[in-house]
């Protein structure tokens, strides 16, 4: 089991991504700041596994909040929601992580007993927040087994499956989405060569796909970004499958820029391009991908390779984080809630709905 | 005025293109062996560069054999053009420039007066064959000039091209074959910001055609391989213009690894896709793309950036140089003979025919 991160006694402990593949290092967040840094630096990343360190970041916020009345704890908790919201725009598992827990700390504070003292329902509420925290991991990693069944007889049962960025255990509490479809077909006997994109500029795929598919006895190789068309013209790949960071309500799906040169690169050459997500990847309150935040960070990332500069001076540089996929590109989208098809207008309605009967 | 590549009396200099865009520093080849290392190093690169290159390693070759007769210098140069020959297989440029002095050599041998002596036999030998190696060079630059003529009005009046690793003055002796094109549009007036995709692994884009174009004042972005598809999608590029390293008689064009993908990106999105190389790049004895040798470079390349390792040990590596282009995705194929349009079949060969009648 791949330890992308764990709620622990001392705080949340992150496998540093920004090390891996040479080193496995840990950071330990022990406060809802450290957390929002550790998003933002990228040391975790993933739509799936930043959706649940912004609910442990929460969960810390609520343990290591100074307030003495439920009202106080009230207020720092909105301030944590804040700072971990400004950390990455793009995901939006960020925002259904921090809702979720503060909806619940609300839900929690208007339910205490008037004769109970602060101190006992500010422990009431917190061991509340801190086990439901853990109920998010947990539900993660029970998700992406759940995606990995439903998926994994969509891919060939002999063959090579290229997958761009990391939405493997790195990208989730363990197992993986888009890898997670991998490993299922690969444990129900498909003979499969994953070829991982290296996924410029921050190397996801060289790095973080290869390590741990490596690790997995799964074999994989790497290719620059530029060469997955090469390949499917000489017939050399029969299925896409990548995550997703937010898929809106018409079916369109932002994830890591490049995906969608692979999804035209896939329907030139007729291959199929699947996307697998958690059901918590879907906002339905956006319409249209095109109405997705799309993420620009630094220039540094492309102009530096190892901290040695690679592009003269004063070019200028552009480096979005995503780009959105249009939905007719898309031959099958994953989730734990079963696969969706095309047209997903009405598709993912019917979802909603059923998620919605589910929880009320 | 950028040296890429010069003849001098001490041997051949060249700007050292693995250094760029920090460091101006040269290499000065005194042997034939030293140019093959050199091209094969990829110190100097890029079609019609290669092309000239090898001519002036056959060009040393000549000058610093030890033969005594002309039946010995015969054997030096056919080594030199095996050991130049098997540097880089793709550019069909290397063989032109090889072949272009070997012939030269047979010719000049078989001319020569017979009551002149074997050191003046050598040396009347000797001194033509620097003076055509130095003519391929003149050429070179005159093709640029004359491609960026025919070329310029294909670009947008106002508006951003994008192009695909380096075919700029420092893939050619001067001025460049696409960035020629570039530039002549700016010398007649066009406003156009040119987009340079970096070009895993080796990174010409963002090291080579960045550095150029900055230098020319021509307003210039670096973005990742995996970018350009999202800006079209978003209406940013008007026009997509590489050049190529070998084209076949039907029109296919071999170019650097990912052209390909950039060419399918642009079919998908009604965006012209130009090919700007000079005639010595055509290869009409080759019919088919597909028929043509795609050097795999060295894993190493995308191992390691600056010397650290980026991938997990054992994993394999995928690292073509090259792709082959299918003549449908090609708008037009700008050459110094005239600008080339489907069906290619057809204009390819009435283009020889000139050729032909030309030199006949």
């Amino acid at each position: 089991m791949i330890p992308t991160l764990e709620w622990t006694d001392k705080g949340v402990n992150f496998l540093d991504q920004t090390k891996l593949p040479l080193e496995e290092t840990y950071v330990l967040a022990t406060t809802y700041q450290d957390v929002a840094t550790v998003i933002r630096d990228m040391i975790v990343r993933g739509a799936p596994a930043i959706g649940v360190s912004a609910g442990m970041g929460m969960a810390l916020a609520v343990q290591k909040s100074p307030a003495t009345t439920v009202d106080a704890l009230l207020k720092d908790v909105d301030e944590a929601a804040a700072v971990l919201a400004a950390t990455r725009p793009t995901a939006v598992n960020l925002f259904w992580g921090i809702e979720r827990i503060r909806t619940l700390v609300r839900k929690l504070a208007a339910s205490q007993p008037a004769d109970r003292s602060d101190a006992d329902k500010l422990k009431a509420i917190t061991d509340e927040v801190i086990a439901e925290a853990n109920r998010m991991y947990d539900e993660d990693i029970a998700a992406c087994k759940t995606m990995g069944q439903f998926g994994a007889d969509l891919l060939p049962k002999k063959g090579t499956v290229l997958t761009h960025c990391n939405a493997g255990a790195l990208a989730t509490c363990g197992y993986g989405s888009a890898l997670g479809v991998i490993r299922a077909a690969v444990e129900r006997g498909h003979v499969i060569d994953v070829l991982a994109d290296e996924t410029r500029p921050f190397l996801q795929g060289a790095r973080l796909t290869a390590w741990e598919l490596m690790k997995d006895n799964i074999p994989t190789s790497v290719l620059c970004d530029n060469m997955s068309g090469a390949l499917m013209r000489q017939g050399r790949i029969q299925a896409v499958i990548v995550g997703a960071d937010r898929i809106a309500a018409n079916g369109d799906v932002a994830n890591k820029i490049g995906t969608y040169t692979v999804a035209v690169l896939a329907k030139e050459h007729g291959i199929p391009f699947y996307v697998a997500a958690p059901w918590a990847t879907v906002d339905m309150a956006t319409k249209h991908g095109d109405d997705i935040p799309i993420e620009q960070r630094n220039a540094y990332e492309v102009t530096h390779s190892n901290g040695k500069q690679m592009t003269p001076d004063g070019v200028g540089i552009e480096n979005p984080a995503f780009d959105v996929t249009p939905a007719k590109y898309v031959t099958g989208i994953i989730t734990e809630r079963g696969v969706l098809y095309p047209p997903y207008d009405d598709t993912m309605l019917a979802m909603q709905a059923e998620v919605n009967a589910a929880t009320a």
